[in-house]
Order: C-alpha cells, then sequence, then structure tokens
C-alpha cells in the first residue's frame, strides 16, 4: 500500500509556480492576482480563504481579500463582481461559498466572467470541460487528476466507481475520467443515494473517489484487493480532543480500508491540499492568458 | 416486449407543438422562427435538414434555410451565424453539421447567441444542463429522456449502462440519466473503446442506451432479461434492395435482443424522429423566451 501525499504534491506544485511566477516577474510580466470575496465568518471559509491567501505568498502571487458582514445584499455583492470583472489588474477571483441564504449563489457564479472563474463554476468551464476544451477546471477534481498523474496511477481501462454526484466533484470527476485523455479512459460508474446495491458496486472498482460526505462511508468490504481509492470527505466531526473541537474526517473507514489499497489518500493530507494547489495552477494560468485571452 | 414507437410520439409531440403555436398565434404572438443554415450537398445533412423545415410546418414554426456551397470560408459562415444573432425575428437557429474541413466546427458552434443555441451544442448550454439549470438540452438525448417519460419507464435507482462518450449523445445521456430528477437517478456507468468487459457491463443493466456507431453491436447474449434498450445507432448500411442503394442500421441486433427486453426501441422509427421533435421543443421554448429572455 503506497499512501498518497497530497501535502507534499502540493507543496512541490506550488514550488513549481512559484518558480514559473519568478520567471515571469523576470521578463517583467505583472505578477498573477487573485481576489477572493468572502461573507460572513463561517468558520470553515475563514479557514480555506487564509489558506488561500498563504498559497497566494508561496506561490508569488498579490492576493486581496474582500470582505464582506453577511448582511450585504446580492446586488452589493453582483456590483463587487462586476468591479472585479472590470479590474485588469485581476487576473482571477473567488467568491468563497457558501454564501448566505439570501443570496443566490448560482447568480453570483454566473456574473464572475469565466475568463476569470479560477474556480470553473461558470457553466461556460463547465460545459466546456464536458467537450473536451480547454477552460478553468473546478479545484478538486483537477486536484485528484495531478494527484493520479503525480503518482503514475494506470487509469486506461480501469473501473472507477464514483461515490457522489454533486457539481462540484462527483460529476466533474466523472467527466474528467471518461474522457479520451490521461489520466482518463476509464469505464466510470456514478453511485449515488439512489444506488440499489454500492457495496457490491464499490467491489468491481479498480478506482473509487468517494465524495458523499459521510464519515467513513467506505468500508474494507467494500473495496477489493489493490483498489485505488481517492477520499474526498472532509466532514467536521466534533472531537473534545482537539483544540479546535474537531476533527475532519473522511469518507473511508482509512484504518481497515488502507492494508487492501495499492494506492490510497489520507484525510487529511490527501485531497484537501491540491485542492488549493489547483486553485493556485487555475490563477497562474489566468495569469498568463493561457486559457482565454 | 413492448416496441417503442419513437414515430408516433414525435407525431403526438409535433401536434401538441402546434396547437401551442396556434394559441400563441391567436394571442397575438409571433410564430417560433426557426433557421437552419446548411453548407454543401452531404446526403445525410441534406435529409435532416428537410426533415426540419417539413417539421416546421407541422409545429406552425416559421423556417427558413440558408445554403451556402462546401467552399464558404469560416469567415463568411461566422458572418451569417452573427446576422441570425441579431436578427429579432429569428427565435433560434442551427447549423447542420457536419461542416468542411476547412471550417473548425467548435469556432461557429461557441459563435452562435445561446439563447438561440436551440441545438444545445454551446458550451454555456452543456454547463447548465450539467449544473441541472435550465436551457437547450440537445436534441437526442432530450428525445431519449421524453421517450421514457412517455412509456412511463421507471429509471430511478436502475443500472443504467450507456454505449459511447460522444459530447452530443453519450455523455449529455450520462448527465441526465444521473440527474436528481424523473427521468433520471440511475446509477449510470459509461461504456467505450477502451471498457475491459462490455458485455459483463451490459449483462448488469436495466437500461442499456446504445450509441457507439456500430451496426449490430449489441448481442441477446449482452442483454439481461427484462431490460429497457434504446437504439441511438443510425448507420447507413449498403443495401442494393433499397432506392437509396442503403439502409439505416442501429448499434443493436434487434431480432435476437427484442425478445428479451421490456422495451426496446426500433430503428427506423425509435430515437430518430424523436430527435427533429425535440429540436421543434426547444425551438417553441425559444419563440416563447422560456428559457432565455
Amino acid at each position: 500500500m503506497q499512501l498518497i501525499d497530497g501535502k507534499a504534491v502540493a507543496g512541490q506544485v506550488k514550488q513549481e509556480i512559484a518558480a514559473k511566477v519568478a520567471a515571469m516577474v523576470e521578463k517583467g510580466m505583472k505578477r498573477p492576482h487573485l481576489a477572493a470575496i468572502l461573507v460572513g465568518h463561517d468558520g470553515g471559509s475563514e479557514t480555506y480563504v487564509a489558506a488561500k491567501v498563504k498559497a497566494c505568498e508561496v506561490c508569488g502571487f498579490k492576493s486581496t481579500l474582500i470582505r464582506f458582514e453577511s448582511d450585504i445584499t446580492e446586488q452589493e455583492l453582483l456590483d463587487k463582481v462586476a468591479e472585479l470583472n472590470n479590474d485588469p489588474d485581476v487576473d482571477g477571483f473567488i467568491v468563497q461559498l457558501p454564501l448566505p441564504r439570501h443570496i443566490n449563489e448560482q447568480h453570483v457564479i454566473e456574473a464572475i466572467d469565466y475568463r476569470k472563474d479560477v474556480d470553473g463554476f461558470h457553466p461556460i468551464n463547465v460545459g466546456r470541460m464536458s467537450i473536451g476544451l480547454p477552460c478553468f477546471i473546478s479545484a478538486t477534481p483537477n486536484g485528484i487528476m495531478e494527484l493520479l498523474r503525480r503518482y503514475g496511477i494506470e487509469t486506461c481501462g480501469k473501473k472507477c466507481v464514483i461515490l457522489g454526484r454533486s457539481n462540484i466533484v462527483g460529476k466533474p470527476m466523472a467527466t474528467l475520467l471518461m474522457q479520451k485523455s490521461n489520466p482518463g479512459d476509464c469505464t466510470v460508474t456514478v453511485c449515488h443515494s439512489h444506488t440499489m446495491n454500492i457495496k457490491e458496486e464499490c467491489r468491481q472498482a479498480d478506482i473509487i473517489i468517494a465524495a458523499m460526505g459521510q464519515p467513513g462511508f467506505l468500508k474494507a468490504d467494500m473495496v477489493k484487493e489493490g483498489a485505488v481509492v481517492i477520499d474526498v470527505g472532509t466532514t467536521r466531526v466534533p472531537d473534545t480532543s482537539k483544540k479546535s473541537g474537531f476533527r475532519l474526517s473522511g469518507d473511508v473507514q482509512f484504518d481497515e480500508v488502507a492494508p487492501k489499497c495499492s494506492f490510497i489518500t489520507p484525510v487529511p493530507g490527501g485531497v484537501g491540499p491540491m485542492t488549493i494547489c489547483s486553485l493556485m495552477n487555475n490563477t497562474l494560468l489566468a495569469g498568463q492568458k493561457a486559457i482565454y485571452k
């Protein structure tokens, strides 16, 4: 069994990005600039945004954090989005989700100029990914693809089961892994709450991507010997032994599943760090105008 | 075994559309207007476009056929697309594919205003479909969904195997059938040229959508008793007994597969007629400004 060290890979990718940025700056180009809008004070969102700002520093990006209280109106937020769309200094930006209930997230996502949509949530980027055209691929799926690539995991012709059909992980993961590409060319099955015999589906899989958000869902008897298991789950589970009062739990019962795997990602330290690193990569591409002019 | 009569359903749907158009006209609204651009004289394309023009008549639409010789430049074609985008009388339009080799089809598709993209090929429509937002869904997948709906075929929790991963059938079909909807909520597996044991995959399926373009690919020993089989294949096979010199062949070995099925579509007369009928439905929605303002 080989542990997939997402933290180490993410560190390496960020160093590679930093080197590219240094070369850009040396040529007189400007540093890529990522802006992030954070609404309210959700604990998870605060953590993620802080990590993104820190990653920007490591990569040599300029970053701007724009904060709003949670009583901001949708129109005020849309106005800020329009301002960032039109700001030539901002290469890419994100609006940290979730947003307060009175704001329609989809309106906000669609208001972002797709050429600056480094989260890859705009319908144009989603559609282009599905068709197989150059685009900003959303961070988590892209991070998983990078892990498969860097660990040289064979995917062509493999049976891949994806647990979960969310717009930000399950569906794009299915699209990417069935694509004519490497990684890719998998026979992909997407399972969800209505799947009849999820255990049997999983037992047939060479590769399992667990993205249901159900702590410890995937157990040893659901995994075949030698499988590759990618755990996307990051549920906060109360834990009094931690200073924060919680720990992150994956969708995989790691202790019992790991011994059967050829490769497995831990939680934390697997997919999580790669997510931010994919956002950094999209920001680099935005700064380089590598996808859209 | 019940034969799914796509021709009959398509006729019925067109009558329903015609009734809605009559009601629109009675209220003083204009008839929906579909324009089609046909480049060159490909036999298949001529047939399809003629059928579309005829379907427009049945539905009470205005239709305009714009013909170009195959030596038209990409720029001339893009100019015509821009003209149709800006023509307020045209509610929706299509550029019949395939285009001559010297023209980049993707450029043309992306040049079409997504609000008039009744073929549903523009990345925005593809992305919105994936996310589950209102959009123009491409004709063949939408036609298949309509057949499942009209025949009351249960899909929730069913295992569905899709043969083929094309942008116009396989991928959108997978997206639609895994969606939280009815029809939908299937456990979807997408098979393709790299799938290891396609026979075994098919034998597990409650629903098979065959869209590989390989005449007679799906045989009786690949189908379980009681399965629903939807045949999307329409390959022209030489046949000297026909006036045209060819017959249309599906991807299913119909004679041997049909007796095992609960429902099956024939070729011709199954999915084919529904495809044009979905285009008509999208044109109606465009005329009503029901999806985009």
